[in-house]
């Protein structure tokens, strides 16, 4: 490595970073100025990536996440030849630019993952390196790694803080992922300022204690021994590694380099100027001089190493030609079967006649053994609750115990293995699942909601899903975390009534590739709804008519899950005393508000008054029930006892069904 | 130590256990029955508390972090002669019962805090600890250990792969707690089975690079061992003690044990009877002998330790007459000073009349600010945004710099904060207020529910609360989080539109002792708006007309926060237009919906069109919409870019908000 090279290259980071937070006058100079040599060594020298070509499914993953220091990657792709241009850079932070605030994947080419949230893209790239893992142990045969990559991640002070660090990591050494290689940014500064009167761990001892190998006290602004720490770390292949670097942040900045100051805030122009002549980067703001540029450029380099890979995988097509179409349809074009839309048909059709009354989550646990069948790419798991969640299938295998495996056991971890999920799904190759009781989604619930922003394929499984539950009691009752995930934008949240329902939003959730969906189960027993073949059509539209009244209706009550048999016993007291009752099933809402409005007002038509059950907090439905009509819902907390009990003292029967919309129609 | 007597008292535990889980069919036998003997040698041996008196300022906390293991604290409660009868045990699990399947603080004497989900209770445990440390160098003097006592805490492998541990554990290291001692039921069963699968952490070293006293390889079944440990961790006063307790799960139990079967279901007639065998328990189930009562009942030591403080107390009476005045106020009544409430309302009406054009966040510091100078309890903090969420005020000082200081640095860690500022509530003395972005409300989402669910004082402050936080972007902008705090049963969230209503939000906060409060702040500036002394009054009525109109409105136009100026822009012009629209500023919805109807309607005449203004998901609004109206909100993710523009292109403009409320008139 050439040494005023390596420097000038690292400077253009620090410089492009410290010219665009100017101009945008907002952004955080600090962490692309210290981990600039870091990241130079690691992007000119290691990773394997194409910047034509940024969705090749053998590169290397890169995760920043320390994602305020977004600067840092938007110089990398910038400078690396990828289509993020010097005007897109000036860019920095407007509205509709590729360069916003915090990396955004879908914005920006080579963008894997949305970071920002601390400690989060730790965990995606936890994620990434199980899917590497697990699909390399799938799919590679000797002399053929067709999956072969590492999974790079830079991490700061406020990731190492973060709980969700301690999750993703414990299970990352446990799982041996000797792929996975983070950067600690050890700079001694977060926000509030030193960090030794909030933050005093022996971070090397503690990832040790996970089972990491750990190399300890890297100078972060010496090529050389950074080039000598990935060496060492690509040498371990049974444990994920650690890498301590020593920075300072804001290096290059003489007046505020190594204290918070230039944490989160532009420099200033006469700061600017010192940095430029402490740098001695005479260029003006955004010019990068051509050798720099050559330093930087892998393009070239790229498709060479993209060339070598398609070659390798002509070859495996020639010798291993169902494995190499079964590649490319779940890695490189990510598509379902061609014969899953019918065989998914068969099994809900198969589900509605067999009229078995079963808990949701008994009738998920069906529905996961006929889709596992079906694809391979699904990979399941349960936050330590496989028994309660029911994710278990005959054919599951724990990657614990087999690297081809389909199923993780992730622990008691719900937070980490929401953002893992996320991670596999944005590996590609596979759709991942997790599971855990629906009151603890609030432990992930910023993964959920990453998931939507990202538009990535993570599937939630939620069980225990209401006061019928029973004993646990309010810790474990759900009551607003229905409405809490209804109302994330991008996320589909499904509550079947029935076997059949369940087959469809599982079979919905499967589809829907450009975005997560979030599945909410029973723990008690539902009964089977009739449905003719209409009616089950229409379940995929998230609300429709499952009852129908013989004339006009007096009232639609509205329900879900396991309220759909309160709302069809209610309505058949009602027809004897003289109430048409319809009963509409509305098991996804999102769905349901996509239709057309002719649809949705034949379904719920406006004039008529409407009465919602459902065992959650009942504001949501104001906007179904628009003034004429009421919930039966639970706006307090649970209590423990056993669950029909508890649905019976919180009004959950049929009679107060009856009562209800008596005295609503009037 | 009376070998004979602490394997009877142990195993009277255990029996307790089996039977109440039994007769409930439903709980979890495995905890108490392995954690028994460890819990004997501590409630008989260490614990300094009073069963009669559980209210006691100086007693021991103790904290079940595993609270699906509540058959064990029931079982000590009742064996030490706390208000907890057999008959209690036997309605274990049943509705309205002392004995909630999850141990639930107000509903049983001698519960400290609602455990259940897991980690919680360890970081509940870590506000204990760190509000007894405080109000020691607070209170006690040379001779006067007025605060003197410890926080003990159990906790299982669960909570130990909870990403709550870490934080809540890492800063308990870093501020030295040296009178917290936990107790790791280190069984190796968790709910999927042995967890050499996915929890293989060396804990020890863990907690020792969280600068934590470790004591390794602790037989839990073994009283002298135990007794020995906790001797040597009480010796240590300068670090929290990690004792390693190994234990057998369901210890006792001749085919379970050892095993997840004994974890969370009853063991069956036919084992129970084997258990009875195999401890040598010949009494019927819910009969304990009078021996072993005798060796558990700790009403005389516990009236012998109140007295002897009781007496400390009046002692220190004399020498500090104002500093037990203050104790008693603070921490006795846990009372708020008499001349409180005339204070604050002449600082409410000073921020009225100052007319301060400020970001709610500023506005928020001042009150800050005037609070922390009324009342030393007011013990403040962010997750490393002091800067930016404006917590810090002139007086406040870091208790990692002065013990006796009023303000704790969290850290980057959200959830690890709440679920601590949890624990110090509940611990008395203070009232916590902790900060971060409104966001970031999500990684700490549970234990903001669990400070409802307890009905604890803390104070959450978000800032940064809508897209008009800017060039963040997405990641870092709130959508549907207002709904979901508002959703939240017994947790009042006010989002203040300016400098007074900021004050009226944080002095409501600060008088509500029954619950917590969330107070949601801008990062952008706000108009200061006029106010007559009625209109002032009327804030804390959560809802109130802020701009009335000459005649009968046409339009009611409902906003809060950074919106409120819209709506009265809005007026403003509609009035030119001859369009009479009134502006009802709706701080706190809980607040108003708790208002008398005829109040309400007053404000919100049903009769008439309401128009909603606010920059968040607008589906919560129907409510008070209720089908004649509209909500201009947004319900879509942001994007990056500088906050003006971004309101603008969502549509937060005034000429927006005319057009739409003359379209909804018509």
């Amino acid at each position: 490595m050439n040494s005023k090279s390596h420097t000038e290259s690292a400077n253009a980071i620090r410089m492009l970073t410290v010219d665009a937070v100017q101009k945008a006058a907002s952004g955080h100079p600090g962490a692309p100025m210290g981990m600039a040599d870091i990241a130079t060594v690691l992007w000119q020298n290691f990773l394997s990536h194409h910047p034509l070509n940024p969705d090749w499914a053998n590169r290397d993953r890169f995760v920043l996440s320390n994602g305020h220091g977004s600067m840092l990657i938007y110089s990398l792709l910038h400078l690396s030849g990828y289509d993020v241009s010097i005007d897109d850079l000036k860019q920095f932070r407007q509205l509709h630019s590729k360069t916003p605030g915090h990396p955004e994947v879908g914005y920006t080419p080579g963008v894997e993952t949305t970071t920002g949230p601390l400690g989060a893209g730790i965990a995606n790239a936890v994620g990434m390196a199980i899917a590497e893992k697990t699909l390399a142990a799938q799919f590679n045969k000797p002399a053929f790694d067709l999956v072969d990559h590492y999974t790079y991640c830079f991490l700061g002070d406020g990731c190492m803080m973060e709980g969700i660090s301690h999750e993703s990591c414990s299970l990352a050494g446990t799982l041996g992922l000797g792929k996975l290689i983070a950067f600690w940014d050890d700079n001694g500064i977060s926000i509030d300022g030193h960090v030794e009167g909030w933050f005093s761990d022996d971070t090397a001892s503690r990832f040790e204690a996970y089972g990491w190998h750990v190399i300890r006290d890297v100078d972060g602004h010496d090529a050389a021994a950074i080039t000598a720490a990935i060496e060492q770390a690509k040498q371990e292949s049974s444990k994920p590694t650690l890498i301590c670097c020593k920075t300072t942040i804001g290096f290059g900045s003489p007046n505020k380099s190594g204290s918070h100051d230039c944490h989160g805030a532009p420099l200033g122009a006469e700061e600017i100027d010192a940095v430029r002549q402490q740098l001695d980067w005479p260029h003006a703001p955004f010019v990068v001089p051509n050798e720099v540029y050559l330093a930087w450029d892998a393009t070239v380099s790229g498709q060479g190493r993209f060339d070598e890979w398609q070659q390798l995988f002509e070859d495996y097509k020639q010798q291993f030609p169902e494995l190499a179409a079964e590649f490319k349809r779940r890695v490189i074009d990510q598509e379902l079967p061609a014969d899953f839309d019918s065989k998914a048909l068969d099994f809900i059709r198969q589900c509605q006649e067999q009229q078995a009354d079963l808990p949701t989550r008994k009738a998920s646990q069906n529905s996961i053994g006929f889709l596992a069948n079906q694809l391979p790419e699904l990979l399941g798991g349960s936050a330590d609750l496989a028994g309660s969640n029911l994710t278990l299938w005959p054919e599951a295998k724990g990657l614990q115990d087999e690297a081809s495996g389909n199923y993780v056991f992730y622990g008691v971890r719900e937070f980490g293995m929401s953002a893992i999920m996320n991670g596999i799904a944005l590996h590609g190759g596979f759709i991942p699942f997790g599971a855990t009781f629906l009151m603890f989604m609030e432990y992930a619930r910023n993964a959920v909601r990453m998931s939507a922003l990202m538009k990535a394929q993570s599937i939630f499984v939620y069980t225990h899903d209401s006061i019928g539950q029973g004993e646990d009691g309010p810790t474990h009752q759900p009551v607003e975390q229905l409405a809490n995930l209804r109302l994330t934008p991008n996320l589909d949240t499904w509550r079947p009534c029935d076997s059949a329902e369940a087959a469809v939003a599982w079979v919905e959730s499967v589809k829907r590739a450009n975005g997560p969906s979030a599945l909410v189960f029973s723990r008690q027993n539902t009964k089977a709804e009739p449905r003719n073949d209409e009616q089950l059509a229409n379940v995929a539209k998230g609300g429709y008519i499952l009852r129908e009244t013989l004339s006009d209706p007096d009232i639609v009550l509205i329900a879900t899950g396991s309220e759909v048999s309160l709302a069809t016993g209610a309505a058949e007291q009602l027809a004897e005393q003289g109430v048409q009752a319809r009963v509409v099933s509305m098991p996804c809402t999102e769905r349901f508000d996509g239709q057309l409005a002719a649809y949705k007002e034949a379904v719920l038509p406006p004039a008529c008054p409407k009465l919602v059950v459902e065992a959650a907090h009942p504001d949501f439905w104001h906007k179904y029930i628009a003034g004429n009509g009421a919930a039966i819902g639970i706006d307090c907390f649970g209590e423990s006892a056993p669950g029909p009990a508890l649905l019976k003292h919180f009004g959950f029967t049929v009679d107060k069904v009856v009562a209800k919309a008596k005295e609503l129609v009037g």
